[in-house]
């Protein structure tokens, strides 16, 4: 441990060695201002972080199982639990009653409403009580209450492409809350580390397929964000689709102008809306937007256009990668906002990898 | 030539050399009762076909200029234009006033309102006295007029993926004519074979995103087909995207129920409108249709899910191949009907591919 | 059961939802001739043929157990065995005690060497009895055994191209035996259907490692045929590598030449030496030897250069699609050959896939 | 210009807008110490550095073209040429004669015999007095000379991860110099920017070739380098393949031993050979070399094995990004050397991307 040690905040990852915890990781220590306690795994156990991640300075050597973490949790700062919702539930529950700060990349926290998280998730929701203390962390959107959660929600992939793209023209009275389509493509990281069949290069590469339609678990969790927006409840038509490859949401938003407007204003509302935001960029055209152009960092990119009549059709493009803005780096975002840090802090030197 | 040759039709094709023309070099020279004439290339001539499509017989051995094949073809039953829309109207006129019978794949002769085509193509129309002997190829909806057809325009691409979700919907009265919206998703083969930096592997690998948002050229056409199954014009919204893999497009379709029905209920519908027809298949669920099940076969794959209540969102899935279905393989089939022969002819031996 | 159906030969397929097992039922519904009596799986049973494979007519609907397909295997005038080695044995051994002709298509019987068979595939060997009836069916070099064998054992992927491009160049004395280096790199079907981690999209997309370096069990396997073309026993060095594709394997061999000669001249003696082959192609130059050339059929395509001193470096190229000339489709045509039939009856009609 | 811009080095990029020159565009703006003076394009000239690179601060908002770039270069510290072999030769003895300090990535420098430059490049070489003042900056091996260069010639792609897997096991005379064989993989953006049919996605997706068979510019890069390793002229056999993927260089090398000794023993001498290289990992076994594991980082993974008898074959996998350490991170880590910094400088933080 170096003389600066006693100074950074003290991290634990549940759900390590998944794709989501990988990334968050390599985040981690490459943050320099976090000390990394445990690395916590399921399948993974006693195996080098580094064959794994490529992390091989500020980070555990090895794996430990969540016993071991468990006890460790105890004497951290802020622990992550990127692990499935089921297992979030359970261990976020303990931690949040032992007094450790948390901040979960499952959907177990996401939902207010608790019925609706027991249709999608298909399994009991967490209690009126820890909902309460829920904070959902999408930071463009809801900074307010993020610097002083104790539980932090970490936004689903989807729905972070799909509501930053929406709510600032619902919330502007520029779309109708009525008729809004999305249509939405991921990578199969989104998935996790899977040992199944379906999964496989030889099932997934050259395949294209829409999956859950009507019927996914960021359905509810896009429609509870954009009722904050307009303060009714919106409901929407949403259907994902898998891509033959590993990382980046493409989300691609139909809705109808309230009244008539075209590209331009429009996008000069979304500007305007994000002005100081470093993570968004409003591009010029829906077109420019690309998982070229953010894969690899924490940045959404959204481009919109329009029929410009009154009633006319828009479409808004957005792109992320899953894995940072959709997963690890935004919940390192809301790290940095709840430990009073720039929320860019080891996110800015990010590169953009393709090509 | 062998003794059969003189029953066998007389085929040459313009164009090809491109992706499109490959494909229907393989199909004519597989089909068995055509005789490939010529095979006529404005970048390749004299170069050996079987170097760029595997065929090796049943088709000349090299790509011909089109002055070359120009004479030719007036010996021809049929002429394939597998050419740009420009070329395709030039060449095309040319060969009807000789009275040649001419399929042509582009989009030269697919839309009746010579205002939109020139809005959408940027070029001057075909004259209208052509426009009156074209007939649209979509031999699911549109079959009585294909087999005396002297010009034949085969359907584009999205246009049949979209059009054969949504007709038999409209047609029935099922979904409502307004609030249509189609995201669909092509592989990187329909944009022509080109040397473009935009289309190299560095800059596709890994990448996915939306083009000529508002603006593709298959809105008029998928509109002017609809608009035959409601006989009101209808309209709708369509986003291409751009997929980083070679081959298949999957449109995935959105519309509203005209009054309470279920899924199973459209299922039963769309087989219903389609019973007996070789080329689709309507699956139990739209999460079954697969770029996999369809690439490589003359198939069209679709799915269809909706909530029931009236008014209710229903989401059409439906995939198929580009190059065959959604171009080789649909001119063959009616290029069959024109000939008077079983549909399937030489289509009903292509194989799925993956995995 | 169609009228002819009294002339054609009754089929079985043991392991025929894996991916080679896949390819073969396709090959055999399109052959014209066979009659598909059974498609037996362990992990498929039930489930439809045509979700899996495409296939709608000319093959069974459902997957049925092996409990099953043994009875109705006595039956059949040849059982395919597209099973794992250890399978292989137990199912083949009680097949041919029973008098039925078999084509294995696993490793369990290509091994002439009991200790090298021990070594590499680790678990014993087939009785050396059985061994004696095991004909390794590489049509282009051993056709002579074939058409009366009752236990065919079908080559391996990587053998295959490896010793279709070494076998004439030893056998004509153009390369010394020793110093040869087969660098070989295989699509990730060659592994079999798989629900590994290892083999999910995420893991080998974008990635490349050679595996079981200096111990890959086709070593003694291509080190067996090379051996007939000397007369004495060959070795050598072999390295597979594992592709993020799906199909295909190309293969570049290393030799040195016996005595100066140009590539002109090893060119013309490899199209010497498979003249009159419809499956092999000799290309003009190893640069022109590509996966798209072979991908989908059963052609192995071949191409040679070399320094042309005498102790020159010679370097041949070789390529195939795995799943067919490495597996399915050289089964089909060690098939064709055992019922006396043409070897290309259908094989010939496949196309090429790409591009 | 913030206050530290003073101490900052002045640095230029010629051929900004290729792949090398966007990846080191990348490093220099996330250096640090680095002051972006201009970035020089020939087909960008005017457009957004950020919409190509995602680099949005710390270097110039525009490509600027040659002429412009020219008269800046003469105030900058170090100018990059990341420009075709041509162009280097030309801007490079300019550069050079004007007593500006010169990283070249292309081929122009790197070959002393000037009659095989000519051969393998195809025009006329350097100046005998030019080549004099050129370092190869191999920094892993010839760190020496490189603090002081003027004229740093930065290795090839194939050449740093050939070399890099050999030179130490010729030097301690493990393996010998003859019967050296390199099969190695290429990502396509080893071929740079290409507006070109043959790059194109359809075309290269699936696909997989052996180019410039014997004949590869790389080859006596190669051999120039491991002769300084023995002593006398090495002479080797390189093929280098295309693969389907954007990035990265996996090449296996076979040798031969000098005598006895195991795999165990080979590792033990390679990691001793590289002890305290950050940028070199000597993995446990061949096989544990990936592209993965290098790609978006400044590391070289090498792993070996062997059949340990005398004489007995030798196999060394090494991996590399082929725009990090195989082009642009090694000119940074030339550069950090020239300039007297550490060589990790603005290279630590690169992280592994997959998966």
């Amino acid at each position: 441990m170096d003389m600066h040690a006693m100074n950074r905040a003290r991290i634990g990852i549940f759900g390590a060695s998944g794709y989501a915890g990988m990334e968050l990781t390599r985040l981690c220590a490459g943050h320099g201002q976090l000390e990394l306690v445990f690395l916590a795994s399921e399948r993974h156990v006693g195996q080098p972080v580094e064959a794994l991640t490529g992390v091989s300075s500020a980070a555990p050597a090895a794996y430990v199982d969540f016993a071991t973490a468990r006890a460790a949790a105890e004497t951290c700062t802020v622990v992550f639990l990127a692990t499935p919702a089921e297992v979030s539930l359970k261990v976020g529950s303990e931690l949040i009653a032992a007094g450790v700060r948390v901040v979960d990349l499952s959907g177990a926290f996401r939902l207010q409403d608790a019925a609706a998280y027991q249709q999608f998730y298909a399994h009991a929701p967490a209690s009126a009580e820890l909902m309460e203390k829920a904070v959902y962390g999408l930071p463009e959107l809801f900074r307010e209450q993020i610097a002083s959660a104790q539980l932090l929600s970490n936004p689903g992939c989807y729905a972070t492409a799909a509501t930053l793209a929406l709510y600032p023209l619902l919330a502007r009275k520029l779309i109708r809350s009525e008729d809004l389509v999305i249509s939405a493509l991921s990578g199969a990281s989104g998935a996790g580390r899977k040992a199944a069949e379906d999964f496989s290069l030889v099932e997934l590469h050259d395949n294209v397929k829409a999956y859950r339609v009507l019927n996914h678990q960021h359905i509810p969790e896009i429609e509870q964000s954009l009722s904050r927006a307009t303060g009714a409840r919106v409901s929407l038509t949403f259907t994902p689709h898998l891509l033959p490859i590993p990382r980046g949401i493409l989300s691609t938003a139909y809705a109808r102008l309230t009244s008539a407007r075209d590209a331009k204003a429009l996008t000069a509302e979304l500007r305007a809306a994000y002005a100081g935001e470093p993570f968004i960029r409003v591009l010029d055209r829906p077109e420019d937007v690309t998982l070229h152009g953010v894969v690899g960092t924490n940045l959404c990119h959204l481009g919109v256009t329009c029929h410009p009549e009154d009633g006319g059709r828009v479409v808004v493009v957005s792109a992320i990668d899953n894995l940072v803005k959709g997963a690890a780096g935004q919940a390192l975002q809301n790290l940095n906002l709840m430990l009073g840090q720039p929320q860019q802090t080891g996110l800015a030197s990010l590169r953009r990898f393709h090509p």
